[in-house]
C-alpha cells in the first residue's frame, strides 16, 4: 500500500488544499472561552482533576456533541469523540491533545491541539466529507501530571502511578474517578498495536525556533529522549575568613566550572540537543563558609539516545579534570525518567510535509524538546506531530501566545494530513 | 613613655625568656578536662548558656581561684579573675579568651587562649613575680554567638541583641542571667577608653598558614573587616527541552561565571584578602527548567576596608560583562555585618615580636581572618593577638587540633609580652 502514498497524496492535495478552511476566529473564541475556566492573576490554574478542569471538559464535550461526535469518557478519563467512517472495519484515525494546564499556566499548551482537532471535524462537516476510516478526536486526561490518559491507553499506567498525588490534591486514581473514569478497569481500554491507523497531534512549539526563523509550521521528527543525572560535588567546608584562597576545596567553584563546561560542550557540538544544569544548591550555603558540597542536576535531551550518552561522556571526562583543578570529588547518579526518544513515523511526516507544501506554508523539520501524549501513542501506532509558533518561545506561563492565524494554519495542516492519510489504505 | 619601650624591652627580655616556662602537659590536661563538658559523637556541643557551658566555667573558676585570682562574674556573664599589681593606680592589663564552642565544635578554639591566660598566672606564681599593673584574666561570655561579653564590656550590647535566641534555646538576656549576670545592669560594666592598659588574646589560628609554612607563632596585625553582598541574578526561566542553547538567559550560567570571576579576581591580586561565594541557589531549581533566578552571596575580607571595596569594584565591573554575555541582570545588595577591620596596636605587635624573637620561635605577621573578642576590645584599648598553629587549618570542627608544645609556646609569648608591657609605664 505504502508504495502508492505519494501518487495518491499528490492527487489528493490538488483538491484538499482548497477545502482546508479552518475558521481562525472560531478557534480563537473557543480558546478564550476555555481560558476562563481556572484563570487567575498568575495564569491558568486548570490543573488536571480540578473543578475547573472538569468544567472545561464539560464545555468542550458540548462543542464535540454539537459537531456531531459521539462522545464518551473512557476508564482513564480521556474524552473520545467518534465520527463514523465509510468503512467501519478500518482502524480509526485518532488525533487530539489535552485541556489541563500546569499551575500558573497559559491558554494555548494542549488547548490549541484540542480546539484544532475539533476544527478538523467542523471542516469535514462543513464540506460534508466522510472519511473512510472512523475518526476519534481525543482529549487526554492529565497530560501535565505525567501523560496519564495516553499512558493508560497504551496499557502502561501502573498501580504506583495511580497513587501519586496530583496538583489538584487528589491522587491520580481519585482524579480519574472524579472525571468519570474507573482506575480499576484501565486494562479494558488498552489499545493494541494496529488497532489505530495513526495518531496525530497539533501543538504549540513551546520554544522560539519557528518564531525566530519566521516559519509557520514545524514538522516534528520525534519527541526527544531525556536523561537526568544528580551531580554531587564534594569539597571541604571551611572558614571563609581564615582559609587562604589557595588551600580551598570549594564546591561552588567546582560546580561553576561544571555548569560552564556543560554549556560549552553542548554548544560545541552540531545538532538540536540541549543540556541544562537546572539545580545548583551549595551547602551549607552560608556567606562565611567555604561551601563543602554542591548539589546540581544535569539534563540532556536529544532525538538520539546514543548522542545523549556521547555528550554525557564528554561532560564526565571534563568533570575529572575539574576534580583535579579544584580538589573536589564529582559523582553522577543516573535518574531514570523513562523518557526514551519517540521518533515520528516517516510516512506520516512525509504526508504532513506534502500537506504543508500544498498549502504553501513555510516550515521546518524539528524535534519536540517537550514531552507529549504523542510519545506514548508512538509505542502502538504511527505518530506525527504538527507545531505552530509560540511567541517568544514562552510556554507553561500566562504569557504563552499563538495567534488565531497561526493555529488555523495548524488545523489546516492537520485536516489535509488526515484526509491524505485516509486515502492511503485504498 | 613610648620612646623608651624598645630599650626597656630589650633589657627585660634578657631575663624574661628564661622565666617563660609554660607547662605544656598541664595545659593539655586542662584542655582535655574542659573538652569533657559537652562532648558528643559530633564534637563539642558546649554552646554558650548551656548547662555544659556553665559546668565548664565553674571548673575553670575553680582553677582560677586555685591560682590565687580573685574571681567575679560581671553583669554580662564574663568571668574576670584579678591579680593585684604593685601599683594599684595603674590600669589593668587584660588577657583571655572564651570557653563556649559552636555546635559540633572542637577542643581548642577559645579554650587555648583561656587556658593560656591562666598559664601566665601560674608562671607568675611559680616565679613569685608581681607585675606593676593589676592583671585581669577574662573568660568572655558567648563569643561564638556574637562576641556578647566583649560587646557588653565596650558598651555596645544593645537591647535588640539581648532578644536574639542563642543555640542554647535561651535568649542572650536569659543566657546572661543563667550565667549569673544581669542584662539590665550592663551599663555598669562598660569600660572606658584608657581604663585598661592593653588587651591581649592568645588563640589558635583557625587557618592553615602557620602549619603550611612550618611556623610556630603568628603575630596578628589585625582582625580583618568583613563585607557581605547578596547577589541576585535574574535571567528567564524557560522549558529546558524546547529552548535551544542559544536563546537561553540562564541564571546558573551567569552565576557560575560570576563565582569563577570572584575567584579569579581575588587570586590575581597580591595580599591576604579572601573572597567567597558561599551561597548559590538556583530557582526554580528543577532539572527540566532553565533557571530564571540565582541567589548568591559574596563575602570579601581584608585588613583594609579600601582594599575590600577596590576588589568589589573589579567584581562589579566583571558582573556587567557577564550580564551582557548571558542576557541576565545582576544586582548587588549590600549587607552590613558590622565587622570593620580592627588593627592591632603597633607598639603591642612590636612587643610580641621582641618576645617571640627572645624565645627563638619562628613567626610571621598575619591578619586574623576570623572575628574575636579582641576586635571589640580594640575599640577601647591597645590590642594584640598571638596565634598558634591549627592542624590542617581546620576549625569549628571536632577535628581541630593544636599540640601541647604549640600552645605552651603561645603561653610563653603571652607571658613575655605581658611582662614587657608591664614595664612600659615605668
Amino acid at each position: 500500500m505504502k508504495r502508492s502514498i505519494f501518487t495518491l497524496t499528490l492527487l489528493a492535495f490538488l483538491s484538499f488544499n482548497s477545502l482546508a478552511q479552518a475558521d481562525a476566529s472560531r478557534m480563537e473564541q473557543r480558546i478564550s472561552k476555555l481560558a476562563e475556566f481556572g484563570w487567575s492573576d498568575t495564569g491558568s490554574q486548570r490543573v488536571a482533576f480540578s473543578e475547573q478542569d472538569l468544567a472545561a471538559r464539560n464545555y468542550f464535550i458540548g462543542l464535540m456533541k454539537a459537531a456531531g461526535l459521539e462522545v464518551k469518557i473512557d476508564f482513564a478519563g480521556n474524552i473520545i469523540g467518534t465520527r463514523e467512517g465509510r468503512i467501519n472495519s478500518l482502524p480509526p484515525i485518532m488525533f487530539g491533545s489535552h485541556l489541563d494546564t500546569v499551575p500558573n499556566g497559559g491558554m494555548y499548551d494542549g488547548i490549541v491541539g484540542s480546539v484544532g482537532a475539533l476544527e478538523v471535524v467542523e471542516i469535514l462537516n462543513k464540506q460534508k466529507l466522510q472519511t473512510n476510516h472512523p475518526i476519534e478526536v481525543i482529549v487526554f486526561s492529565d497530560e501535565e501530571g505525567g501523560l496519564t490518559g495516553s499512558r493508560a491507553l497504551i496499557g502502561k499506567l501502573g498501580p504506583d502511578a495511580l497513587k501519586v498525588k496530583s496538583h489538584s490534591g487528589k491522587t491520580i486514581a481519585e482524579g480519574i474517578r472524579f472525571l468519570g473514569g474507573d482506575p480499576e478497569r484501565l486494562f479494558e481500554i488498552k489499545r493494541k498495536r494496529g488497532s489505530i491507523k495513526a495518531f496525530l497531534e497539533l501543538h504549540i512549539e513551546q520554544g522560539g525556533i519557528l518564531e525566530a526563523e519566521k516559519l509557520q509550521i514545524g514538522i516534528v521528527e520525534g519527541i526527544v529522549g531525556i536523561e537526568w543525572w544528580d551531580v554531587k560535588i564534594e569539597g571541604f567546608a571551611n572558614h571563609a575568613g581564615t582559609t587562604p584562597m589557595k588551600g580551598r576545596r570549594d564546591a561552588v567553584l567546582a560546580g561553576s566550572k561544571f555548569a560552564l563546561a556543560v554549556n560549552e560542550i553542548a554548544n560545541s557540538i552540531e545538532g538540536n540537543h540541549v543540556a541544562t544544569v537546572g539545580r545548583f544548591r551549595a551547602e551549607p550555603g552560608a556567606p562565611n563558609v567555604i561551601p563543602g558540597k554542591a548539589d546540581l542536576s544535569l539534563e540532556i535531551r536529544d532525538l538520539s539516545k546514543e548522542k545523549i550518552w556521547s555528550i554525557f561522556r564528554l561532560i564526565e571526562e571534563k568533570a575529572k579534570q575539574i576534580e583535579k583543578e579544584t580538589g573536589t570529588k564529582i559523582t553522577f547518579e543516573y535518574v531514570d525518567v523513562g523518557a526514551k526518544p519517540a521518533v515520528s513515523d516517516e510516512s506520516i511526516t512525509s504526508l504532513i510535509k506534502t500537506s504543508v507544501e500544498s498549502l504553501s506554508y513555510s516550515y521546518k523539520f524539528m524535534p519536540s524538546g517537550a514531552g507529549h501524549d504523542a510519545q506514548d501513542m508512538a509505542q502502538i501506532t504511527q505518530m506525527g506531530m504538527i507545531f505552530v509558533p509560540s511567541r517568544g518561545g514562552i510556554s507553561h506561563s500566562p504569557r504563552e501566545f499563538t495567534s488565531a492565524e497561526q493555529m488555523a494554519r495548524g488545523a489546516n495542516v492537520l485536516f489535509a494530513t488526515i484526509l491524505a492519510l485516509d486515502k492511503t489504505d485504498q
